[in-house]
């Protein structure tokens, strides 16, 4: 992190609203993760915030898009402009709205080579010159000389320039530039310039997401004196017109594949021109008036100072004790877990569903960016601890996202009106489950649970139908079908908790008998899971270390997958032939080796400590397995040693994509001291604490504090849990015990303490108890 | 008009709904203009209804688009298949939406060759199996042996289809078809099948209009047993899939820019298969609500007679003696002059605004569709007669038009919520102070005449701040100038004469100055019109009968564009030096004849007497400018003869494009004896009466009810006039005598009588006049 340790603080920092050095605010350091796999980007965000607005320093054949996920890489010289709308942490890639870029000089409508950015709008920059925190971002150009500031509200991005003494003044607004940036992804866009000042539009994309519209209403602080456009679109039948036009005074209207315009402006030494950018998923109305709610005026300083408010409340949210890099860590992550799911709605409520119809969500938030083949594990479970009052819209977000889907569907995966289709499973049920497990309320539960039930029941998804025919999704019919049965039985295992709450016998006797559905896939002479054929045989051949494309697994290999029936560990223990043999088999997971041709084939494996991998999700949960076989202290070795490993300051600073939220969360839990194994048992298995003292904020003034005693780098086990004041036994807590508030006391020390949790009757509790309770 | 005289009558017609053979409604022949350059189509639309459901026959080279402008042509041996909407009667093209074709055996996705029909989804097709009425058309389909129905309501097209036995009839729905159908017309599609009956989805188009989406929502009265799809598009790096693709059972939504879906059924012999679609521009859930609230049911003969019911209506408007091909014809103007401008909103009211946001028009309708180049001329104040009660809606939404265009301007030529600048003046001005002027109120008057001088002032459209500062569009700075400063000049004698009753003195004389910038461009030596430069000479060479490509004219030469003073003929006469030059020169124009080369640069222009061009509306006024000169009779023969003429029976009825009811509309007037020259003077000019009696509805229970005695192919001339019972010695008639009802009668003779109208105190008062008044 050399960036903000420079003087450049006092250059940049606002005095007006001078920040304590150990506030937690002071510690977020937006940069962390944007270098390796991180994909995090550093531009400026509200808690949730539909704008995430950040420089974009790449965008390259779609074949090579990975990196630049985030549209921004640490590692990159140039910096093409700024675009209002971006993915945090993920590992494919959309969005890169309405990128602007101020120039002087000569006018530029391409970006031009990262190796010779004075002949395109591209402009090197340095890091030494370059900075961020919450709610805010500056660095200064090189190549027009144009410092570069943003900020932004929920739904407005306020962009401030400022120009050295020029005639020749310009900001681009490039409509073509994406993230993922294919040819063909902008299918359409439109642009009305209204007059010398006020500029709307929108622009279709196809992608990820396959059918997306955002619109946008601008307004610059000075009247452009003119302004030019091009619209060359060889391909296209009407646009074939070439070179950049100066265009006539008053209201134009332009559409096309490929517009980009530029406004030029007299400027004078110093000269700042503010540009206030409001979006919307709706129209242009709906971007306007975003616009005129959120910021009625033009103090930039004002923005960034509300900004900074709401970020304060949110990372209050936990208070730590720690050394500086464990701070930096920790509020960073509790940063990078409040950016996602994000607001898509406008300030009317107003928002278009699955099926591009436009609804209101009236008084409630309307979420999209739900990644929850990531976020289920912890980033959800965190929120129903510390972002209680979200949950509920974000529960409504999906139920509405279902009901509007044509397909009757919990989200994927859903970014911006659509679902991916992104990766495997139900987990939207695993989030609606927990919640509704965990007490929290506020959204119609029967809407919620006939949309649980008609996802898990879907006709025509993935292999669905074959899985509750045979118990298991064959390979032969279906990729992938390892992961998928035993992720569909997890899911199903936290329907049945649902249903047994809801008083629906008959859901719960069914979803409990698919949520053992895993065994199918366990085969007892290798010893893994295994995908199996239609006709019941294992597929052949079989290779536990390797991960293909479309292969048995997803994203992973037998090693990683394997350990997945979080909901029902003591029947895995049993499965893999005991105690011994399963810690055994543990303990090698983290040891083995093997060659890294055998992962070529798959993008997110990263973070490798023998075959766990903590950079991607299948393997989030296992370090915490130990303690189900009743040997917590080998969980403290693991966890103390993936906290030291894979999390780290600086931009290279994450072992994997930060995922939404998820690699954050994992943190978060894991260095407060316990994490959610299998979200909906209400239940937190017990890690290795990290922190001195740390105070969780539960909402209704009421806390939860955790401190942990003689913690240092050599004293990573347990010696003894008190809970409120009381000796605690288990290797677990419920959720009920930190949701009332209280206190939790961790006594560290160098030794393991060999009886605390090893008693089988104080091991995190298994499918297998749950079930029997009805 | 072969085909409706045939006993096919007898196998097509409904029983169920007799029509007497003398009503209105049999005389209308859907087929009259879908030849030669008439531009119509015969398929099936309710008055001014969304929908207008007709076969569309080719669909070829951008640049050959003109012929197929309505998407048939009578001419053509086989059909694509039916789509829902069109135009009709335009020069330009577009639309085509959702092309809906029946096969048997062989899938086709490609219509083939015209040639080959059998290697695509194209059919062969035989005028004598083919039939239309207002609201409905059939034809036998050779190719698969399927009988097409088509019927309507405003915003759902209903197709039956009726099939031999077969496994494999499939019914295709092409979303790539399109009317001018170039490459990357359709920018972006989508399509969800929600179940083995139900498909929604939109596409949108660019073209003649830039930016435009439309929705629909199809329900087949059938399950079908599977479907296929097609979304082959080989430019874009998502779609380069081949081939047609079988797709499985569930709920799929499939985006691109080619989706092409066959669904394929088991059918008995003679198995009649429905498909009902509602169109929206709004959402697929207007679209949804549209189809319900129109055809909650699956009786397609339902439909079809209450098209009947209500064009039978409409037909009551004006009742007509006369033989039968005076009557076909008649009838067939009046359907014709009933389909647009077109609804363009919900049944809930919403619709989409210029700018693209969705708005609601709450009781009133909405309406595009405005070729108001043409129609202000006669369709627009026929309006004003027997449409009264639809003028206020059009009325707002004009202004509605010119309130949601970021420009601020009240609509040149509107197409489905786009402007589309097709002509030139701003002609709206002259619809709207028309009938404000005839007392039509229901719309906000303060608003609307804000729209009208907004309009006039606008800073840059089409050379107006020119005019406005010199008195003429200079042609060195704009093309076509001639033309729009004789146009601007008559729209501001409308705008005068508003100001006038609004009480707007300086108004009034400002646009009663600019009112006289005709004279501006009038050269003395030639006698002409002509195009001056800015430094003030007239453009040379001059040739007063070449019409050129962006040229001096606007679709038209010196000899046609000459007369265009229809607010101030006097004026004119006196320019061209007195009475007696003014006829000599008037005479002329329909003499001279000159080589087509000097026209080939310009499409539009057919049906010529000398250098008078019935087929294209610049000289619609012209004929009628004898009597401004005292010698109505010469005006009389002229009618005589262009009715003659240039209006017949069957395709090839017509001179020239029908032009959205303008073409009809002159037909109308000048059948019944009067023409509004000037529209917004009050003013209807006396022609030639070729009706023995017409009974005009005028709405209220009121009727103008118009007889011609002695009337013959011999007898053209006026021998005298009786308004009400009184002699009438005037050659013009006040829309206040008609309106208040009564009656007009004439007695004609073979001699002219020179007495009659001669006398300069009872010729049609001119702008000079009008102007004193105040």
């Amino acid at each position: 992190m050399i960036h903000c340790l420079l003087p450049l603080i006092v250059l940049f920092g606002s005095p007006a609203h001078p920040t304590s050095d150990d506030e937690p605010f002071s510690h977020v350091d937006p940069f962390l993760g944007t270098g390796g796999y991180g994909h995090t980007f550093p531009g400026a965000v509200m808690p949730f915030g539909m704008v995430q607005l950040s420089p974009d320093t790449a965008s390259r054949d779609p074949k090579e898009s990975y990196p630049w996920c985030a549209g921004y890489r640490y590692e990159d010289p140039t910096i093409l402009g700024f675009s209002h709308t971006h993915l945090s942490g993920t590992g494919h890639s959309d969005l890169g709205d309405f990128l602007v870029m101020p120039m002087v000089g000569e006018v530029h409508t391409d970006p031009g080579p990262e190796d010779r950015p004075d002949q395109g709008y591209r402009s090197r920059f340095s890091h030494d010159l370059e900075r961020a925190e919450p709610g805010y971002y500056t660095v200064q150009l090189l190549d027009p000389d144009v410092k570069a500031e943003l900020t932004a509200t929920t739904r407005v991005g306020v962009h401030r320039y400022t120009f050295p003494e020029t005639e020749r003044a310009h900001i681009l607004m490039d409509l073509v530039h994406a993230i993922y940036n294919f040819d063909g992804k902008v299918v359409w866009s439109s642009v009305t310039v209204h007059d010398d000042r006020v500029v709307t539009g929108y622009r279709q994309t196809t992608g990820w997401a396959p059918d997306r519209r955002i619109y946008f209403a601008a307004e610059f602080s000075k009247p452009f004196k003119s302004y030019s456009l091009t619209r060359e679109d060889r391909e296209h039948y009407y646009f074939r017109e070439r070179g950049v036009r100066r265009q006539p005074v008053g209201a134009q209207t332009f559409s096309g594949r490929k517009l980009k315009l530029v406004f030029h402006f007299d400027t004078e030494a110093n000269e700042p021109i503010l540009l206030k950018v409001g979006i919307s998923p709706t129209d242009v109305a709906g971007a306007r008036r975003n616009l005129e709610k959120e910021v009625p005026h033009w103090d930039f300083e004002r923005v960034r100072h509300e900004a900074k408010t709401a970020w304060r409340q949110e990372l209050d949210r936990v208070r730590i004790d720690g050394d500086r890099a464990t701070k930096q860590i920790f509020y960073t992550s509790l940063y990078h877990a409040s950016i996602a799911p994000m607001t898509y709605c406008d300030v009317d409520g107003r928002y278009p569903g699955m099926d591009g119809c436009i609804r209101n969500a009236g008084d409630h938030l309307n979420y999209t960016v739900f990644s929850l083949w990531d976020t289920y594990r912890a980033t959800h479970p965190l929120f129903t601890l510390i972002q209680r009052e979200r949950v509920p819209d974000m529960i409504r977000s999906m139920v509405r996202h279902y009901e509007e889907n044509p397909r009757k569907q919990l989200p994927i995966w859903s970014l911006h009106g659509n679902e991916t289709y992104c990766m495997i499973g139900y987990h939207a049920v695993s989030v609606i489950g927990d919640a509704y497990l965990k007490g929290i309320r506020g959204f119609d539960v029967a809407r919620a649970y006939q949309a649980v039930r008609d996802t898990a029941t879907h006709p025509d998804y993935d292999g669905l139908h074959h899985y509750r025919k045979r118990g298991y999704v064959p390979i032969d019919l279906e990729p992938e079908a390892a992961s998928k049965t035993l992720e569909y039985a997890y899911d199903d295992f936290v329907i049945a908790q649902m249903a047994r709450a809801l008083g629906r016998k008959a859901d719960f006797r069914a979803f409990s008998e698919r949520a053992k559905s895993y065994r199918n896939v366990f085969d007892p002479v290798t010893g893994f899971m295994r995908a199996r054929l239609a006709d019941g045989r294992f597929r052949e051949p079989f290779d536990p270390f390797r991960a293909a494309w479309a292969g048995d697994y997803t994203e992973g290999n037998a090693w990683q997958y394997s350990w997945y029936v979080p909901h029902d560990v003591q029947g895995l223990i049993e499965l893999m032939g005991g105690r011994h043999s399963f810690v055994t088999k543990l303990d090698r997971l983290f040891e083995v080796e093997t060659d890294e041709e055998k992962y070529k084939e798959v993008d997110d494996i990263s973070g490798l400590i023998g075959q766990y991998v903590h950079g991607n999700e299948p393997s989030h949960h296992i370090a915490y397995l130990y303690n189900y076989a009743g040997m917590p202290w080998r969980t403290q070795e693991r966890i103390a040693q993936i906290l030291s490993v894979m999390y780290q300051t600086g931009p290279e600073g994450l072992a994997g994509n930060e995922d939404c939220g998820q690699m954050s969360a994992w943190y978060l839990f894991s260095a407060l001291g316990f994490y959610p194994v299998a979200p909906g048992d209400g239940v937190y298995v017990i890690g290795k604490p990290s922190l001195p003292r740390a105070t969780i904020q539960l909402g209704g003034g009421k806390t939860f504090v955790v401190t942990a005693e003689d913690l240092s780098p050599e004293n990573i086990y347990i010696q003894s849990v008190r809970l409120n004041g009381k000796d605690w036994p288990y290797s677990y807590l419920y959720h009920r015990d930190i949701a009332v508030g209280g206190s939790l006391h961790f006594e560290m020390g160098p030794e393991p303490n060999r009886a605390w949790g090893s008693d089988p009757t104080r091991v995190p509790p298994s499918m297998t108890e749950t079930s029997k309770t009805w």
